[in-house]
């Protein structure tokens, strides 16, 4: 069993909030996550629920603005936040910009240099972290779901996309919905996969969506004061293609909110809901 | 009116969430607080409870933490979380310790040199506070309740036995409950009021409570894992006063639970509830 060190711990809604660090021998580096465990994980293995964040956040930023541990002891479910990108790596201009690089792994396996030694935040999620938790935690590994913001939520969307069988239910605050077609997706694309757009399919929902059918219906919420909707985030882009394949989804436009984390702790009780539905039946 | 400088806003539980900058006559400095306003206070004036926080917080420790918002739109409150201090004073030293000075107003009117001339937040929060927030915002100014956390436990308790009629409604996360009995409130008092330790007495709690009456229950939530407990919190010997004179007071002695906000996070419901039962009835 790979080694997890336990950074700090804390009782919350009767649960416990851990950060931990590991070895990733995915990422080549040490790499930090967090977990909530509800009070039911005391008797039982219980589903689990990955949160991949955005842009310039760790693995703390959801688990102390969420709000997300009241839901998540309600129904009885482990919650899981990687960070956002490998850390102190040594990559020359890897600290450089705020959205690519440390803070911006953009879920994808780099196969570029010099990022592919260690910006494999895809493989990560999708394999070592799961395997991980499932060897220290009480997670029953065939209920398990994920959700992002952002950044995380272009994320959660393609692992679920690209594995229907390990990530039963979905769902996304703001996501980069079509990344392809955005400046920060470019970009992140460019220099991780390189210039041939054909590999970046794999990484963009609104196209994985057209040929990857997924079992259970997506929930998105969107802002519509979210300063970076109409540049970055295009959710209409993906709702086209769920409409022309029939995906169910519920893409629910929440007027006057923002980016914030205001606005993922006002919603985030509905998408807990919306994974307990799936994960707890 | 005295203007406010409305430094940021976000939607939150269909309210919103605010972030104010003014010139405080009181503290003789620009100060910043925060307030959320719910849903309910579009249309109509509403109860107001201020939050205090701890030593090292500022006015969004609280806000961005504690989940609150989501208790405050449920039963209709507007939360105002003023800063621990002022800040940027000039007075030589007051960034020099973490539990004192800057961040570490503890909640009195300072009478020595050379925090005198700044250091005035008990008068801060009891006066100018309040009726600033009257003149800005849609509250019943008859319904007000204080709560706070360790310092602001602390403060909390003392605005409002010192005035029951402008706050009806207490209570306190882990507060500072004897401060003339541990090193904190001691070094705290020695140096903002001086050596006359009969002073001390009105900034107290535990003295407080016998010759103040209180109009309604008190609340207090105290973690058994919290490492400042029995140095520098004492909560037993607020007990014993408040039995002395039939201080009607709930002590939950809260197992496993430390000094964070997922100590705070986990009970704010139970805490802004028991306000509502007194500020919405």
């Amino acid at each position: 069993m790979t080694e997890i060190n336990l950074i700090s711990e804390y009782k919350c809604f009767d649960g416990t909030q851990g950060f931990y660090s590991h070895h990733s021998q995915t990422c080549n580096i040490e790499m930090r996550f967090a977990v909530y465990q509800p009070p039911q994980a005391r008797s039982q293995a219980v589903p689990v629920l990955y949160f991949l964040s955005g842009l310039t956040c760790t693995e703390e930023n959801f688990i102390t603005k969420a709000g997300a541990q009241r839901y998540a002891a309600e129904y009885g479910l482990i919650i899981v936040a990687p960070d956002t990108s490998p850390r102190n790596t040594g990559i020359v201009g890897e600290d450089k910009d705020w959205d690519f690089g440390t803070g911006a792994g953009f879920y994808v396996d780099a196969t570029e240099e010099p990022w592919r030694s260690h910006y494999q935040m895809y493989s990560y999620v999708v394999k070592e972290l799961p395997t991980l938790i499932a060897s220290h935690f009480p997670v029953q590994v065939e209920r398990q779901g994920i959700f992002g913001h952002s950044m995380g939520g272009h994320g959660a969307l393609v692992c679920a996309l690209r594995n229907p069988e390990l990530f039963k239910s979905v769902s996304a605050f703001a996501p980069i919905a079509a990344p392809m077609q955005c400046a920060w997706g470019q970009k992140a694309f460019t220099n991780y996969l390189g210039t041939e757009r054909e590999t970046w399919r794999n990484y963009d929902a609104s196209e994985l969506i057209i040929t990857n059918k997924y079992t259970s219906p997506i929930l998105i919420d969107q802002g519509t004061a979210d300063k970076f909707l109409s540049q970055q985030l295009m959710p209409e882009i993906f709702e086209r293609a769920c409409h022309q394949v029939k995906q169910p989804l519920t893409l629910r436009l929440q007027e006057g909110y923002d980016h914030s984390y205001y606005f993922i702790s006002t919603f985030v009780g509905d998408h807990i809901r919306h994974h307990a539905e799936t994960l707890c039946g």
